[in-house]
């Protein structure tokens, strides 16, 4: 199975990378720009029994590596 | 209009963050796990007259700023 995992920075955290990025956008033109948040796309592939199982381990890699609890938020999808 | 951006390292290209995430899941019990890769994801909201136009100009962003064509690929998708 495919999982997909998106890692924010949680609201209210602060966020230097996004800062950076939103200040560098304004600078290129795109003036509107707001809120930009820098966070992490994981992608990676697990032997699983069925989709729900794959849901479960992905849940667990969160929990126990991918994603920081105390400052960030976390996603994922999987498909075959 | 709100825009999600996946970056990811270009299939080929080495990915040391990606190799250690790897490595580290095994290491905690979850061995099926293959080919992870570390990338970015980005938010960010736009004004924009449509939909087009953010994705027009959230295209113009990825080329301009957000990923390097060199060593990355990315996606991203828009909403209201």
């Amino acid at each position: 199975m495919r999982v997909k995992v998106f890692i924010s920075p949680r609201k209210g955290i602060l966020d230097p990378q996004g800062r950076a990025v939103e200040q560098s956008l304004h600078t290129l033109g795109f003036e509107s720009v707001a809120n930009v948040k820098v966070g992490k796309y994981i992608t990676l592939e697990v032997a699983a029994k069925s989709a729900a199982d794959a849901r479960e381990q992905a849940q667990r890699m969160c929990e126990r590596l991918l994603a920081n609890p105390n400052i960030e938020d976390f996603a994922f999808e999987v498909s075959e």
